[in-house]
């Protein structure tokens, strides 16, 4: 079958907020991958990783050095719908043609879908709210549907998403989630978890719906995995709150493998409270 | 993360129609897989198959030479949610451990959703009253959401559902399909096409859903491919129908690639009605 050439319009926005005076501008990019080939988001020497092949596809198409910053560095086999990153460039580059360009270099498993030109004081790292994040597990087949297991965990007991779901509420608000977290790099502990629900979809998939302002290393699918062991029936309802409150590593919950886990979007203030958003994150983080 | 033990339920039905007296047992099999990596259903000497991969692995465990007939022969590189194959065991055999054990084997693309006793009269191939096929394309963005690259077509022209839809209404009904199949083997290209619409999944992934008593070969990705004509605005509205009319091969007719193509069910009579239905079947192509 032919493929026609690529005519789909510009999809840069309104330059709002963007430099038109040689100097650069900030854009915007929404970002898909496959994670199961990565090394994870972050560079790391001699590892195939999203960062260094966007950043190597974007120095092709731009003839310029590029860095990245991204709202949600996700580990090794993490997938990601709706990854953000940002990067300034000079006003004078074709932005409009840069996601098709992106499109023609970048391999199967990763996608630029948008590519827009963004306020300055838009920081697709301090400048979140909150990061939306998914949990894929087939526990009533044999195995995870074979078009999906790239996606989703199988898992050979069977879950009840009611005690599940009476496990996760105890954990929701602003906790030090030192229980549930991979300390590294001084970063506080202390989160707010948002939203955290189990559902089946369709095909009876359960999918666990997370929602934090941000998340220490590991958080995601430390709770997965403490919340996984209540809905087999290895631990009681209670327990996953019983850790959180010790806010100490606890070598008892287990880490739910990577493969499960989607980074589904992040969300940002409206254009007019950015520059507080993320001056606020900082000066919290540091 | 510790994998528990399998302790799923057995997946064996009450045994109606089954025979108890140390003869056979006819057994129904529920069957998904990604085809990506296999040379379609049919054994062939040298290559992947489904049908070999299956029937290698029943072996093993019933150590007993096996044969599946199977409802879809799909082609290379068309995927299964809904697969439905038969074979006739010695009603000795422990079926109801059988998915559990095949799950052991087999590898993660193929897996087998349930085993059950059926009458003796059920017939995969020539019982089946009608197959439902998917055809899902990505023409929205600049690619097919990376998780989904496998069974999604990428395409890089929008498409219209709605003219695709108008495209699609003549064709319903039973017709000589022979401007839509690659003959092969004398089967007759007089079939009756139940089903054929368009709509935009939440993801805005434009899904194809096509429903015929059977299918003559390439059917399902002759008519895609006529009708992406149609939606990006190459072909009028009318020309699909007007290719059907002159009932013979098109050279004009495009067959979409296989990766967008999924076979999601079969449907049966009621066990009442299964003889009558499968030698009707027989009767006609024969």
């Amino acid at each position: 079958m032919d493929e026609p050439a690529v005519s789909t319009a510009p999809m840069l926005e309104p330059a709002s907020g963007a430099s038109a005076d040689g100097g650069l501008v900030r854009v915007r990019l929404d970002i898909g991958y496959d994670g199961t080939d990565f090394s994870g988001w972050a560079r790391q020497p001699g590892r195939r990783t999203v960062q260094e092949v966007l950043e190597t596809a974007l120095g092709t198409v731009l003839r310029l050095p590029v860095a990245l910053t991204v709202a949600g560095r996700t580990d090794a086999g993490v997938h990601a719908t709706g990854q953000v990153a940002h990067l300034d460039l000079p006003s004078t580059v074709d932005h409009a043609g840069l996601a098709r360009r992106l499109a023609r270099l970048l391999p199967t498993d990763v996608v630029v879908y948008g590519v827009r030109v963004v306020p300055a004081a838009f920081d697709a790292r301090f400048g979140a709210l909150r990061r939306h994040y998914a949990y894929r597990i087939a526990d009533r087949q044999f195995a995870a549907a074979p078009l999906r297991r790239r996606d989703t965990l199988s898992w050979h007991r069977p879950l009840d998403e009611h005690t599940m779901a009476e496990a996760s509420a105890p954990l929701l608000g602003q906790h030090d989630f030192a229980a549930f977290c991979r300390r590294r790099d001084g970063a506080t502990p202390v989160r707010e978890l948002q939203h955290l629900d189990w559902r089946r979809d369709a095909d009876g998939v359960l999918v666990g719906r997370v929602a934090a302002d941000a998340f220490c290393h590991n958080m995601v699918r430390s709770l997965v995995g403490a919340l996984i062991a209540v809905g087999d029936g290895r631990r009681p309802p209670g327990w996953p709150a019983a850790v959180l409150v010790v806010a100490r590593r606890s070598g008892e919950v287990t880490v739910a493998p990577p493969h499960g886990l989607t980074l589904v979007g992040v969300d940002y203030p409206a254009d007019a409270d950015l520059a507080v958003r993320a001056a606020t994150t900082r000066a919290r983080r540091d």
